[in-house]
């Protein structure tokens, strides 16, 4: 994979100041530039490494204004956007180092009557059980599991080991990562006769669509009904979402943040890692939950909150600010009451 | 999957009140119920729903007073205890979408000299290796791995992708869920030469029945001896348990959980999601840690505590109204000292 | 597996003290000894246990003082460094329970061009994607995936279901334990058009060698560049390390911490369970951060830290004792105004 400064100028709709045969094989950030590869430059804070780097090109915001009286090293590509401009070239490099595969291999456990459409791939020890459809484009890696039923939509992508039970729903444009798991049992059960007895779960996971599921995560099937993860919300690896949880939108779950069963979530919030969420609340839209903080009640809108029991995360830092003075309080308070 | 109100009234020793033939083929909370569905009435304070819901059965408890003035839609089956017969209902629904299986599918690696009861399953890409024991009636699904002399008890479930190291004894009854790892290396190191030395992990993993395990939880293996998981325990999603952690029975562990290696634990203690417990302590019985709380010494009996370090939740609840006093605090002693 | 006072005296260089035709044939610890059970005395505190302990064999340090007017069961074995020797026991007990295999199991995929070393082990269901190298002793165990182009050093222990996503790099003496993924996707998405947009991920990561990786830890590739585990570091059971974190040699990572995208991380710091760490931050060397703390900046070297946000340990510790005066620092207060 070697490109030219005319050849991304030409893919990008950009303008080259410098050599247009300049070449690179890779990218870096513009401060650890090297020969042969290319760096991209948007932020404007950023500015005086283009004087130093040693990347053969650079990718310009054309916002950036560059001091004619110095000099510098790169090749420069000009777009409208660089940072835009840089996400069509990492996802054109992707594709060359993560291509689309077609086809099985074999051998794959295909239960008799599920479809396979021709532009599919299923990898080698991969699992469908009866029952399962596989939308088209859609990508199962080796050694995935898909119980009765399951439904994959279009463009997926469920990589190596992902594990999913029984009539669980997927949607179009899906991305699982390795060890994730869908819809095992909810965690329900009742004691009785001395013992914790299990209560069956008949429900499913339904993933709307646009969703990204991160490495070892799992999202419990319902007890009755479906738990839902709404259309574009992005969770990131060894999140725990509950029986019964319903999300909407365009939510992120960064890592190790848990969700207890049947709270409803609106759409556009931030839980940062190792979040926890009681169970039955309902939470509202755009709010931020900062990290580590735990979550006992209900939440309306557009919040940033921190800390267990979550506060205003304002009041949180003042706070962590006023703790550090207690024992200075308390000689206060001592002083006070002698002279009184 | 369709039943009547007859057939269900029949299966649960019930009474029909209403239409015996009208028909029910899911079911739903009775507050969304629909045609075709059958929903629970079990506490007083849904008693509401019943004049409104649109589920064509309600199973119904018979300690629920009906209001002979006003309509209501469903067909009724009157039951001595709602709860405990929507229980078996729920069973029996999860038998038919999930059956047992029988058999042994191909390719699976089973090591000479290993025996599957005649109604045992083993699933495709299962690896069995040299040594391993299969109670009767235990489903081994696809993908797991059972390592040397793992012996795994009867009626035993063992989702996709479970893993289990070498001499590991699961008993009877236990449910183990996608993607948990039971017997992997306690974490032992002891620094030398400038570097840290692994410390050999030789004993293994006892979980004594009636277990359930959640998707992606770990049980460390003992440096020597036993890890031991007590008859009854329930852990959720993610759990972490170290080594030589000993317990006993019908603990619960939220998701999330982690307890360091050596712990003793008594019975029926209830642990919340993202507690941690530090090693080597001494836990009774019958104590609730709430979410997020951390233990940092040995806990006596039947206490509800929270927070890091934990103390009685009551005085948490407490610490944390003080907290938002702070900023008063401080200025009431900035006037006091300027007063005097 | 038995041995003789005699045999495990000349393996460890020691002095046989009673009878040298004594035979164990498994470990305990000297408080819980049996017949037939080695146990060890290094530490002078356990002493007493001598005396009463059923073991019949103690390797017991050079250093422990023993009471020649009373009596004792066991033979002893003693030797200059009892710890040592332990360590030596337990590795060749390890060999014996769990030795190295060699071969190709089938079914295994291994794509068209990629050389296993005649030492190796791949079991059944592994799947080596083109390009795949294997270092010389290494054991890739069943149900393992190695994506196109995964390097794997010498003598390497890769337990079974770990998932390597392509173009990683597993340096020398790696041991990963089941379920671990290293390489998927870090978690990078911009706002664009009313929702999140995926940025490619398109670097790798990188274990220098001498690590070992927990269950079910999950290591993310960098969105260009490296992802870096430092030589000798080691990690317990699901961690979660984000795109582009950058460590050195001989960090500890307990279970379930979690380290944001970018940090930088240097050498020999101890991470205690359930640890977050934002991104972007630099932390040096020789820390150690107590367990459930929160760190949310730069940290320099040597420090024993605690809380969230993190403070000195003892700082830490004082304010817990001071968090329990404030409802009399309140009333104090309270008092001290009504009397002004």
């Amino acid at each position: 994979m070697e490109f030219t400064a005319q050849q991304i100028a030409m893919f990008l709709h950009g303008e080259v100041i410098g050599d247009p045969n300049a070449k690179v094989n890779d990218l870096a950030k513009i401060e650890e530039g090297q020969p042969g590869k290319l760096s991209f430059l948007s932020n404007p804070k950023y500015t005086e490494y283009l004087y130093s780097t040693q990347s053969s090109i650079v990718l310009i915001d054309a916002s950036i204004e560059i001091d004619a009286a110095r000099t510098y090293n790169p090749t420069l590509v000009k777009v409208a956007d660089a940072r835009a401009a840089m996400g069509l070239l990492l996802n054109m490099v992707q594709e060359a180092l993560n291509p689309r595969k077609k086809g099985i291999e074999q051998p794959a456990f295909i239960a008799e009557g599920v479809q396979v459409p021709a532009d599919a791939y299923v990898g080698a020890f991969a699992y469908l059980a009866k029952g399962v459809t596989i939308g088209e484009g859609s990508q199962i890696y080796p050694q995935v599991y898909l119980g009765d039923n399951v439904k994959i939509g279009k463009n997926c992508l469920i990589y190596s080991g992902v594990k999913i039970y029984h009539d669980c729903v997927i949607g179009d444009n899906c991305i699982l990562h390795s060890g994730c798991v869908i819809g095992a049992d909810g965690f329900g059960f009742a004691p009785a006769d001395g013992q914790l007895q299990k209560i069956s779960q008949i429900g499913n996971v339904i993933l709307e669509g646009d969703n990204e599921i991160g490495a070892n995560t799992c999202i419990d099937r319902a007890v009755m009904g479906h738990t839902v993860v709404g259309r574009g919300t992005k969770m990131d690896n060894m999140v725990q979402i509950g029986h019964n949880v319903v999300m909407g939108q365009n939510n992120i779950f960064c890592a190790q943040v848990g969700v207890a069963g049947t709270t409803k979530i609106g759409d556009w919030n931030t839980f940062a890692g190792q979040v926890g969420v009681a169970g039955q609340l309902s939470i509202g839209s755009q709010n931020i939950f900062g990290a580590q903080s735990g979550i006992p009640g209900n939440i309306k809108d557009k919040q940033v909150l921190m800390g267990t029991p979550v506060i205003p995360a304002k009041e949180w830092a003042r706070q962590a600010v006023y703790l550090k003075h207690l024992p200075d309080m308390q000689k206060d308070i001592n002083e006070l009451k002698k002279q009184k």
